[in-house]
């Protein structure tokens, strides 16, 4: 975890900011020297030194960091350097661009932060966009997936832990009668998906395993789904029952398909260093034969790979 | 305004709460001594002198006045002294109850606070009853009447004064549309009432009126309406659109019909009083051939004309 690969005594950011400038200079950038640097310094750390970077060589750091790297290492240290709420608000605007393909991004942000996060993330949406993350994902998307995520990025959940066990019950056998009649009245599902609070929903597909003899997730018609509707639900209630499973699946998809599915893994690597990537990481390694490290050590290449295995701390 | 009217000089919370308990004490409670007090100390005094009275005479100030107080006089006063934000969350709840006649508090609530006075109330709304407003606005309704009151009090706003003209002239035709087909399709209107910032939809409804020559609440089919929907429609859009005009109609009308509405009387001078009473107070004199001052004072008599009385300043 980057958090614990940030040195004890760090320079000061006005040092800081020259050593990247050094790096920068000369013939060809020193990518270590920026990967030394940053990926070793935590989110305090880094938005100070881009503060004094830009008050000392009156150049936007990220504006340099996009001109002297390149491909996936840019695209992943240019997140990086972001505050981690504003990062989230970034990668959400990017998502509702192209929210076929992207949409669980918005629900990962939507449903693994707390209602508390989720919040200051559209707090940053709109401070960086000028209009709200509702509006972005109502207006790229139509019919049940509208439903689904708009409810999703809306709703401010209770956080509590306490469950009403007959409320569950009653609200599993209303997601069985939803789930087969196909697609045709999802109306009280997505309510339910979309209002309760994680503990009531977790204890809610528990009853629903209990009665029905299959995961929600599995219940769910398999075929056409043009929408991305079903996807989507099915993305939805693996984050809400256990995010570190969830995180893990999508790093072994990412590292499994030929080719390997950088920006997801970017994304997660990114995301979840700072925060619970020891979690993720126990997560993975569960559902493989090898280490996150070792699966990452092997699927990417320099610059690149330095960068994510400093985040994971290797 | 309330606010105008607390004193300059006030005695400490502990004197505050002896006098409060001398004027509980003897036979009968002296109530104006009681208005004399609580109606000229702002939120934070009242605070103090709630907890000051806890803590010297081990009982709640609440349960006392509810015991010491009577009828209209008794509600307004257990809802003045709550914390501004705590009130509104009592009072959604309560309105959650009987959703069909209280629905606008819901949407007073959702649509003329700020996004982060919202948030507020949402958040003491966890507090207090360990459950979202969302579920319990959700569990409450059905139909378009919970798609139109869920995305009102769900969605986080964005507050900014910038406008597309572009947008509005397209979402005004949107919601034409749906006016012309009565109620069966309101999806996208209601999408476009429930996302989009304050400011944006003021210039759609104003693209409306001029391409339409009526303004969306006039254009709104009339006639059945079992369930709500149009009725929490033109609230939200009166909301939005003129909230101290809104208010002030809602004060007219409490106080027009044959007896007193004395609910919502008092919820509109207690939730505003420490506001923006005096905006609304002129949008009400506009409709009306006298002050709202001489409306009340000729509407509601005793203690409880008394304590509205405080309240407004006269």
């Amino acid at each position: 975890m980057a958090r614990n690969t940030v040195s004890q005594v760090v320079p000061s950011p006005a040092e800081d900011a020259a050593a990247l400038l050094k790096a920068f200079q000369g013939w060809g950038t020193d990518e270590q020297a920026v990967i030394a640097i940053l990926a070793h310094r935590d989110a305090a750390q880094r938005k100070q030194i881009m503060l004094k970077y830009e008050e000392m060589y009156n150049e936007s750091l990220m504006h340099r960091l996009q001109s002297e790297l390149s491909g996936d290492f840019e695209r992943a240290m240019c997140h990086w350097i972001l505050d981690p709420v504003e990062r989230q608000a970034v990668m959400a605007n990017a998502a509702t661009k192209c929210i076929l393909e992207e949409y669980p991004v918005i629900i990962e942000i939507a449903c693994t932060n707390s209602p508390a996060e989720l919040i200051a993330v559209k707090k940053a949406y709109h401070v960086l966009y000028n209009c709200s993350l509702e509006e972005d994902v109502a207006a790229h998307t139509i019919g049940k997936l509208r439903s689904l995520l708009l409810a999703l990025v809306s709703t401010y959940r209770y956080d509590g832990n306490d469950v009403n066990m007959g409320l569950a019950r009653s609200e599993a056998n209303i997601i069985n009668e939803a789930v087969r009649n196909g697609t045709t009245d999802h109306e009280e599902l997505i309510r339910i998906v979309g209002t309760r609070s994680k503990a009531q929903l977790n204890a809610t597909f528990s009853c629903f395993k209990d009665e029905h003899r299959s995961s929600f997730t599995k219940a769910l018609p398999r075929g056409t789904d043009p929408n991305g509707y079903l996807r989507a639900l099915r993305t939805t209630v693996r984050c809400i029952a256990d995010p570190n499973k969830y995180f893990g699946k999508v790093l072994k998809k990412a590292m499994c398909e030929s080719g390997t599915d950088e920006d997801s893994l970017t994304r997660v690597v990114v995301m979840h260093a700072e925060k619970d990537m020891k979690d993720i990481s126990g997560a993975f390694q569960k559902r493989s034969s090898v280490t996150l490290e070792q699966a990452i050590a092997t699927e990417t290449s320099g610059d690149y790979r330095s960068f994510l295995m400093a985040l994971l701390g290797s």
